[in-house]
């Protein structure tokens, strides 16, 4: 089996991710961030759902000084309600997120010889950051095979996004029939606080509205 | 004054870079990052190159745990002398170390509102890491504009890599011309085991030979 690894949250698509990365027959390296996440309860759910798909997994804890400046990190600035008319990337977007984990999942991806990396980025139903977009994640990938010692001798590592261009609802119908256990996922930005889902911010946004457009029913409770 | 941030981790290089970054009347940010060396004495030649050069600085710790398998932090992997007639990259490479590093810059300049990075790799005398190469610094900028919120507002973040085409020699006569104190760097992998420089490993022989060929007396005591 080929080793790859699959970048793991502990929401919605990520868990779809490597519900995917597993059917096609990977030996999944689940790869969790503990950057200073005000909703780190999400960690428990990544690391239930690594379990749950018999994942190795890896918990990678990030200096959150270095996040300073977002709504998902900093205790001075509020996370938002979703707001359908803005034009702008939110105040949820943290500075070189992706990118930072994508070079940590890079690192671990030739320590134990894989070729493979996954990412659960969409650029439909999504908060408008710039490192979730195509040409995002091409760049990154020309990027790994010029910076790795195996990218230079065998020069094929693909980062693989198979929700890139999926909405929501199309993530979860995929997600389902791949057996994703959605109800063990957190997506809300303030389920730390709420100890449950807000409905209001941008993630419990997308979430619920795809859900709705797949005519699934959500098994997460939500506040109210 | 533009801010900027420079990668900086004592030795001879980024010490050179920064005195550049200076000199092309930037406001200085050093990033200085410990991530498990072996040779960990050059954090402080690090910190004093900066208030040296009256840079702020900040000291990013990084999860020496994922950088397992290279001879730079792992105890079970000895640090090798220079082999001349190698042409294989050497056991001390780290696997994406300079991805890694850039991505936690590029996160720091967002942040600070910065559109200049620089570092100090260079292409001529190195020890064949494929991520000191101009077409990895070339893909990273390329990265950089598109992962970035002030990326994709301003699209003009800048790499900087003075030294890139430089030979050791010739860092070393614009090192001199700009002031670096290269009494205060570190160059030697074994520096934490010997208390000085070995002179005999990959680093060491760089910077012998450097200084050598640019006729100027190393101020760095050597064993024997």
């Amino acid at each position: 089996m080929k080793k790859a690894v699959i970048l793991l949250s502990g929401g919605l698509d990520s868990a779809t991710c490597l519900a995917y990365a597993k059917s096609q027959q990977f030996d999944c390296y689940a790869l969790i961030f503990d950057y200073g996440q005000k909703h780190s309860v999400e960690l428990e759910s990544a690391k239930a759902i690594a379990d749950y798909f018999g994942a190795r997994y890896k918990i990678f804890k990030l200096d959150n000084q270095q996040f300073a400046g977002s709504a998902l990190t900093d205790k001075k600035i509020t996370i938002p309600d979703f707001n359908p008319t803005s034009m702008n990337i939110p105040p949820t977007y943290v500075p070189a997120r992706n990118t930072i984990f994508l070079s940590i999942a890079l690192a671990w991806a030739e320590i134990i010889g894989s070729m493979d990396i996954f990412i659960g980025v969409s650029s439909i139903d999504y908060s408008g950051y710039p490192d979730c977009r195509p040409e995002y994640i091409q760049a990154f990938q020309q990027l790994a095979n010029l910076a790795t010692k195996q990218g230079v001798e065998q020069s094929s590592m693909t980062i693989h996004t198979p929700l890139i261009q999926l909405s929501k609802a199309e993530t979860i119908q995929l997600g389902i029939r791949l057996g994703t256990p959605y109800k063990m996922t957190i997506s809300c930005y303030r389920a730390n606080d709420l100890g449950q889902s807000c409905g209001k911010c941008d993630s419990c946004n997308y979430r619920i509205k795809g859900f709705h457009e797949a005519g699934i029913a959500d098994p997460i409770d939500y506040v109210g």
